[in-house]
């Protein structure tokens, strides 16, 4: 039994936009336990997507097509499956009054063409979507001779738009995959995350691990912090868990404060967390993240009750008549310095009234930067609540783009303030 | 002509990387005019590579591997390409020197390990790798009887490397192609993006121009935007250009208003623009958004001349103390109303003395919803330099995630903000 991950769309092939969905499903496959051998990517054309299931069925019993499930004519997936397995077409009345009622709610009428999301081939079982009008649908087709006439094959289809995907992938797919019993050996892992250390020092720190064969160990880097996978092969998540967490310990030893969580942990989320354990609260004060800072903050749901708020201070003007910087201040060193970043971060701690506070001011580029002070200078001000202002100047240097060195700068700052609050 | 990009890793299957290499092959193709129909994703397994190269002989004739050509033995791709053509591979002494000298550069020795990368079918031409140790080829191999004995063939190889593999590309495989003269008509584009209007409606307005054949129409759904990609094949960009204008100019016609940009245009930066031209500037307000608002608003360089911060007011003190929202109206009406969203626009707009400002406030969840007032309930308000206040309610549903709830009201704000700036 193995699974194969068909994604249909011409602009999967014309690159305008990136194969997630695959990756997505992938992952999803090693957790199921589910082998999965081949992807496919084919464009919105009948004959082509006919071949590629042609190849598929002699291969690959669980076949996952993503794509091509909109109401325009180049959506072609549905009627290319039920052509294929010569197998009719029935509009499901349950879907036409889905469509009906999401549309209804958006103050809009369903137009004709969104009643073809409301066909499915006959016996075929509906995959619910619930944010938007594409359903999917779950089928296991009877094969005729000249297909595959031995083995069972069950086809499973989803709309392209990862968030719409991956939520019915969860809701209906698993569970219905889960019941079947297909998964061998499942493949569970643990994504640890660190900052303030670089790849190839952690790696050289952890170097004796990367040899183990279950768990494995293998680094990633991403944008603004490094991970190490620790992945364990077993018959169940209990014993997985259990190979995996001498590895881990002896991983978080290693690394000490560099490490700070875990899978779904993030900087906001663990400083966050600390925060409420030590009920105190934060403020900011932005200048050239623009509000980005605030807005990775309020990612976490119930952040409201240690972040109060803050002021995006983008003009001098702002920072002068909102944050009480010193207009001598910005003129004697500049907007984007030393001073300037800790009378913001006291200005704003005074006025929100919280424990902590940070301020950035920098210059993110691609202008403005000067040979005094280039593009991707940026000074992080953290208060803390003993009055103290601690800076730290960051050179993120003039290659990296504007959005990297906002990000990285916001990245710092929360991993600064984590640093403080764990002492 | 058509080629198949063909990606070979096992670490593809299992999720742990983006297949980009695959988007950027495609990209490229596109702009050489080489059409490309399929793409396949195998793991490191010499059969199942057989398999899949098998299939491709037989409907591709450009065949670009990525991936396997490392040292280790589960690198595989060269030797599995010379079995199935039956081709002996041979050692090539200048590989051995090149990546000998590249140890030397980083003070080690080559292992033995390395000697596989020096193997080559017979025949093939080593594709240089200026970075990694890993060279491709590109080779035309003598098709046997058996497999595909008509048409030629040529075969790239890479190394998964993107940085390597995009190198490679740029500096040898490009001119070869082109030398082979085997580009048709280049592929030139105009994505659309519209606002206001769903992607079902959007179509069936535009509907006629979806049978054109050059240029083709297609449309596009991503979060908070539709986009209709126009396209055209021709000689030469000029040509393509010319195809394009009056389809383009008539979609302009038809969508009116809800048409905002192309290609990069994003709302920030057509807002920004906007302006800019009148000479006016913004402020914003955020509560449930949490500075989302601004960071989108100084993505754009430059922003700094219209834009002048604002202050995220996330807790209702902040609201009432820096906002000048009145606590009565709060008590009366709840955070989230018409009431406290007008009077955060107006207290905004005033304290940072803009021309124009927006406020925020809403329920982003998944928390924090009551019958009366669901998780997706966002109060938008914008006030006019003209002392006149517009309120918008958005009811975004309790079935979106907190960050689509947060980036489709921000969006929105910036899309209203824009009608009214084009009057």
């Amino acid at each position: 039994m193995s699974a194969e991950i068909i994604c249909i769309g011409t602009e999967l092939l014309l690159g305008d936009i990136l194969n997630s969905n695959a990756q997505f499903l992938a992952q999803e496959l090693a957790k199921l336990g589910i082998p999965h051998y081949f992807q496919t990517v084919v464009g919105d054309n009948i004959s082509r997507i006919h071949q590629v299931i042609e190849i598929a069925v002699k291969r690959s019993q669980i076949l996952i097509f993503t794509g091509g499930l909109g109401p325009t004519p180049d959506d072609l997936t549905t009627s290319a499956i039920a052509l294929f397995f010569n197998t009719s077409l029935e509009e499901k009345s349950e879907i036409i009054e889905d469509i009906t009622a999401k549309f209804a709610v958006r103050g809009r009428e369903m137009t004709e063409n969104n009643r073809k999301q409301a066909l499915i081939p006959q016996g075929a079982e509906i995959l619910p979507n619930i944010t938007g009008t594409a359903p999917g649908m779950i089928w296991q087709p009877l094969l005729n001779q000249d297909n595959h006439p031995q083995q069972e094959l069950t086809i499973f289809t989803f709309p392209g738009v990862p968030s719409e995907m991956k939520q019915m992938w969860s809701d209906t797919a698993v569970p219905f995959l889960q019941k079947q019993g297909w998964g061998q050996e499942i493949i569970y892992s643990e994504m640890m995350k660190f900052r303030g250390i670089g790849e190839s020092a952690l790696a050289e720190k952890v170097n004796h691990l990367f040899d183990l064969t279950n768990p494995t160990v293998a680094p990633y880097a991403s944008l603004g912090e490094v991970k190490l996978r620790v992945c364990a092969k077993a018959d169940n998540i209990t014993s997985a868990q259990a190979l995996i967490k001498p590895v881990v310990d002896e991983i978080k030893t290693i690394a000490g404060n560099d490490y700070f969580g875990s899978n779904d942990d993030t900087l906001p989320l663990v400083v966050g967390r600390l925060l409420t354990e030590r009920q105190e609260t934060l403020s900011v004060a932005e200048s050239c993240t623009g509000g980005g800072l605030g807005q990775m903050l309020t990612d976490v749901a119930g952040s409201s009750t240690y972040f109060y708020g803050g002021i995006i201070s983008y003009s001098n003007q702002v920072k002068i008549e909102h944050l009480g910087v010193l207009p001598q201040g910005i003129e004697e060193y500049g907007a984007v310095s030393e001073t300037v970043a800790k009378q913001m971060a006291k200005g704003i701690q005074l006025k929100m009234n919280t424990h902590w506070s940070i301020a950035i001011t920098g210059i993110a580029g691609p202008d403005g930067g000067t040979a005094n002070k280039p593009v991707g200078l940026v000074y992080v001000a953290i208060a803390l609540p003993n009055q103290e202002v601690i800076s730290h100047q960051l050179t993120l240097g003039v290659y990296r783009k504007r959005d990297t060195i906002r990000h990285l700068t916001c990245c710092y700052a929360l991993d600064q303030l984590r640093r403080l609050l764990i002492g």
